[in-house]
This record gives structure tokens, sequence and C-alpha cells, in this order.
């Protein structure tokens, strides 16, 4: 069922979030807004302690455990605030008053967490990377640290971890907020993960944390009940009302994934898209990518210009075709194309094509 | 344009949370998912930072302004986390460590709000009351508090604040989650109020936090940043990204409240809403409402019945006619009719028809 937009010409977003939403979860949110199952609510209408929507839920972190292949010592958390907001509540849930975390820094958002954690804790820079992954050995885990951060994939910058390495029993702490649910993840090598949801799981105001059942019950006494994680996992989430239609919508999605043919598939055509581009950049002798070949992200391909007048008549030559948001994150300028789980395959090729036609053109008139 | 749910029967549904949307308010969500103003987006995709949403939040603030009459040295704040985490996130952001603040108690929820204060500040209860707002000149704030903090609809008992007291200059603070918008608001009378979205003003996940300029600037260290007044409001609530539908769907609830004609006529509608249920309860010899007429909800109306059995009954006998949701708080028990905004008075008058002809049934048998 490719229920088409409404619109009569095609764009592509490329968006970096809100991300796009595949037409066919468009198409049930529309039906479920309308009416819920027959229930004579609309899906906005439904009450949270209802029987409907506490389906809804327990659906959505079933089939979120299924496929993350989650083991069950790990916990599911529906929350609010965004991954900026948990920088610092993960902190306050995991370390006591004195404790130290280690952080490894890689970019722009890793940079984030640290400074929000700085607000509630002694941080441990345990590596420090400029457009690469510092190698795993040069890596240095403060004694005693309560866990170690990183940041999967830096969206900003364009650079991912293909790889973590084992940190001799300190638990591994993971924003995932670009790339949960873009791949499988071993949750063997983590403590927690956390991700906001407007990249692959919805829409923004719910941010999903998980976490290993042993690093729970320190939250700090000062932390707001609906932050505190030992608590929630009690109530199910539900320590106030959830963030209900983003968890509607992120059981849509997951129901998406699970037609795509799991996380194994979805990284296969993810691997596709990402490789479509960055061929077209290596082939080009135009655009440049800053980051090393086996750093480079499979979710957001950022690359440059020769020149800042060249970027923005790239940007505009591409409105005009229907591609749009692809102008590169504020603190590094430049091209970003996101190819969240959404964006399809023929949207890529389309952007592929404009690339290679660009690059000719401009090579010509140099 | 009235547009009807897609459902063959008629349901009314009196649900305290999350509440009633407008039939055309759903039709035009319906509308913007499909392609936001002619962008060929879906309003689930358009970019936090991109003029789209941009104009979609400044115009909610204009609107939300208008609405309340809202004087310009007010500051509003679209977050997240719920009523429930600003119970915390209040205190924290406005006193200083060891700062005290005054709290009235009339019921369920401002009794959360006193025990979730309670984890970051000294509080002092000024006045509490059993099923009735105690006396003005019975109020004790203490010295020096930095605020005095009231719940101005306890949703879960029936009760309601229709006037408020002068407290010499100590700021007062409201949990409005229950009744703002649901009519007119003399913000003179008032320091900082908060509100959920999830009854008046659209979906679960938005926090609408309006504060006095000369509050601002206290928040503790460890405050995280999406949730620190201050920074918020010189980021104009952007810290990270925000919950962005519902923004949008308050922004479609606010030009909806405007069709209406503005909070006084909200009003007026609201309590022919509940005078009509407060009649019947009256003039029944059967149902009792424990609330003093003075201190009656116009948004929750709580009543009991003889026994439980007689309460099962009727929640049953109402399902059978569509009329659903109208089971008391698991705090208090019996009755709850919730008419928030969008309760449309045909459905009150549904409701007051059932009850009288449940009445006069029972006590035949009697």
């Amino acid at each position: 069922m490719q229920v088409p937009h409404s619109n009569p010409f095609q764009i592509r977003s490329f968006a970096s979030g809100p991300a796009a939403i595949p037409a066919e979860v468009l198409a049930e949110v529309r039906r479920d807004l309308a009416d819920w199952s027959g229930s004579g609510l609309s899906i906005l209408e439904l009450p949270f302690a209802g029987a409907e929507f506490t389906e809804i839920q327990d659906e959505a972190e079933t089939d979120l455990r299924l496929l993350l292949g989650l083991p069950p010592h790990f916990r599911v958390l529906f929350l609010q605030g965004g991954a900026s907001a948990h920088f610092s509540l993960v902190p306050l849930n995991l370390l006591s008053e004195g404790d130290v975390a280690s952080y490894v820094e890689t970019g722009y958002w890793s940079a984030r967490a640290v400074s929000q954690a700085r607000r509630v804790c002694a941080v441990h820079i345990a590596a420090r990377g400029q457009r690469a992954i510092p190698p795993f050995d040069t890596w240095r885990v403060a004694n005693g640290a309560g866990y170690c951060h990183i940041t999967t994939n830096e969206a900003a910058d364009g650079l991912q971890f293909h790889d973590v390495p084992e940190l001799n029993g300190v638990p591994l702490v993971a924003d995932m907020t670009a790339d949960l649910l873009t791949r499988p993840v071993d949750f063997a090598r983590y403590g927690l993960v956390y991700a906001s949801a407007q990249k692959n799981l919805g829409t923004a105001g719910l941010t999903v944390v998980i976490v290993r059942d042993d690093l729970l019950g320190h939250a700090r006494p000062g932390t707001p009940a609906p932050f505190d994680y030992a608590l929630q996992v009690k109530e199910r989430s539900r320590v106030n009302t959830p963030p209900m239609f983003a968890i509607y919508l992120m059981g849509r999605m997951l129901k998406w994934l699970q037609r795509l043919g799991g996380l194994a598939a979805v990284a296969e055509r993810n691997l596709r898209k990402s490789s479509r581009l960055y061929d077209a950049i290596e082939s080009s002798e135009f655009y440049v990518c800053p980051i090393p070949r086996r750093d480079r992200s499979n979710v957001n391909v950022c690359f440059r210009l020769p020149t800042a007048s060249l970027t923005t008549e790239f940007l505009e030559a591409a409105r005009s075709r229907g591609l749009l948001h692809l102008s590169g994150h504020h603190s590094v300028g430049g091209i970003r194309a996101s190819l969240y789980n959404a964006v399809p395959e023929e949207a890529v090729e389309l952007l592929a094509g404009f690339m290679d036609e660009f690059a000719r053109a401009c090579r010509k008139r140099v």
C-alpha cells in the first residue's frame, strides 16, 4: 500500500530531523486520527490509562524488543525531554554524587553530551577524535568510571561507530539518536542506550531509554519523578501521561520496519543508499568527504564543494529539483544528506544523479 | 465545517485526559499530515529549524498571548515533561538552595505537587482544604516564601478556584493543567502558570510554562538545559527539538477557540455545560456532589451514587449509550464527567438526560 502525498510534484526530504516518514505510515496515521480501530475515538482521544492505549504501548515495546533482539535484563522506557535532557539525566540516574564518568568526544553531539554531563558529574575525556574515531587502544577510561559514553553516530559531522571496544566491565552508554533502528545492535556490548524519536522512530517529544537492570536505582534525590529511570521502570513509563501520540507513531514505524524485513535488511538498504552517495563523491573529483572511509556514517553523508558560492548554487539547484534540506549542520557547513530509514532508495538515486550532473557541469566551467 | 468521525455510532468521551478533540481540528490535522500548506511534506516531516515550523510555533505563541491577554513581561515556553515533571522543575528554576515555598493543598493534584517539590526545596503548607478551598483569610504564607503554589482545578476531586487572593507580593504559582484556556485569566495575579497540553491544548507531551520575566534566572546548576526556563526563554524553546506535533496541534486548538469567540465565550459555554450537570445532580435526590457550590469545578463534575453496585450499573448503562470514560479518578471513586473545551453541549445534554432517566428508574426500584 503506497499512498502518495497529495502534493502534485515530488518532494524528497533529506532533513536531519524530523526525518521523512514513510507514505504508508502517514496513511495509517490519517486513518487512525479519524477513528482508532472502530473505537469511535481518534487516536488522539484515547485515555492514557485505558485498555486501548495500554495495548498500543505494550505492542510498541514488544516490537522494539523483537527488532533489536533485546535481552530480558534490559528495560525499555518511553520518556520525554529529548536526548539533550538525557545528557544530564543519564548521569543523574547512573552516578552517585562525586562519581566520575568517561566520555569519548568525536564531534558536535558528543561535545554537547560532555558539556551537559559536566553540570551534574565529574567528566573525564577518555579519547578525542577530530573527524575520525580515535583508535580503541588509545582510549583511557578513568579508574572507577561509572560508565563510558559515546555518540554512535555524529549526525552533524557524518561520522559513525561501526564497532565498539570492550571496556573491562565499565558499562558503555550510547546516544543512538541518529542510528537506533538503522542496523542491528549487539546489546551485550552496552549498559544503556538512549535516542530521541525524530530520526528513525517517528516524531519529536519521545526519548527511548534502554537500560540494563543492574544499573538502575541510583537516581539523585532531586531528579524529577518522570525522569527517575528506576521509578519509570516500576510504573511502566506512566509516572505521568506519556507522550502518547509519539509512542503510537513509533509503533507504526516499528511495524513498517518489520515489513521491510527487520534490521539486517534495513541495514543493507541503508548501506546501499550511503554507498551510492559516497561513490558519487569519490568518483566526482569535485566533492570531498572529510571523514576517513572506515568511520563514515551510513546515516548522514556529509561532504564539501570547492567554494561557498558553489555550495549555495548546489543547494539552489537541488531545491529546484525537489531535493530539499541538504544544508550541512551550522557547526560544520557544506552539504549533508540524511538518509534515515524512511528515505527511499529511489530518492537517493535522484540525488546521486543530480550530484554527478552538477559536478560535470562545474568541472567544465573551471 | 463539522466533519463527523468515520465511526457509524456516536461516541461521546468525557475522559479526563487526553480529552476530546474537536472534529474540525481532527479534519485539519488529517489534511496537514498529507501535505503541510503545499510544501510537499507532511506536518510531521518539517525540519524544526526551518521557516515553516518557525512560523507555526510563532503563530501558536501569538495566538496564545492574544487569547489570554498576556502582558508583555510574561514569557511563554513550550517544553516537555508534563506538569508532574514541572512539580520539581518549578522550584528548581525559581528557588535558590535552602529557599522555602508555600503550597495550598486542596486535593489529589496539589498533594502530588507538594510531594514532588519536597524532593528539591523546603515546602511549607499555607493552607489545607478537605473537599473545599480553605478561606483566603486562613492562609499562612511562609515568611520569605519564594512563591505560593495552588492547583486552580483539582481534576480528580472536582474542585476549582473561582478567585485567588492577594499575597502581599509573594508570587502566585499555579498548575492550570485542567483549566488553562477554559476561561479568562487575570495574569496580574500570577507569577508563573504551567499546564500539560492533553486537557485543553491538544495532546500529551507538551507543557506550557508562562512566567513573569523578573522570576527567571535562578535555575539550580544541575538543571538539565532543556528545563532551564531562562535558557529556554533565550533560545525560544529550542534548546533542543521541541515537541513539534503537540505545538502544531495546540496551534489548531487555539484557532478553534478564536472561532468560538475567545475565552469569555468559551467560559460561558463551559458554565452552561457544568450547570446542566450540577442541576441534574441537585434535582435528582439521588446523585450527590461532595463539593460546596462555590468551589465546584466547571471542568470536572464529580458525583456519587448511593452504592458501589449502582455506580457500576450507571457506568455500564452509560457505555451502552456511547457515553464513555465516566469513572471517577482512582483516588476518589464515583463518577467524573470531564467537560473540557472540546466536549460539545449536545453531548452534555445527552449525559444529563441519561442521568435523569437513570435516577428515576433507580428511585422507583428503591
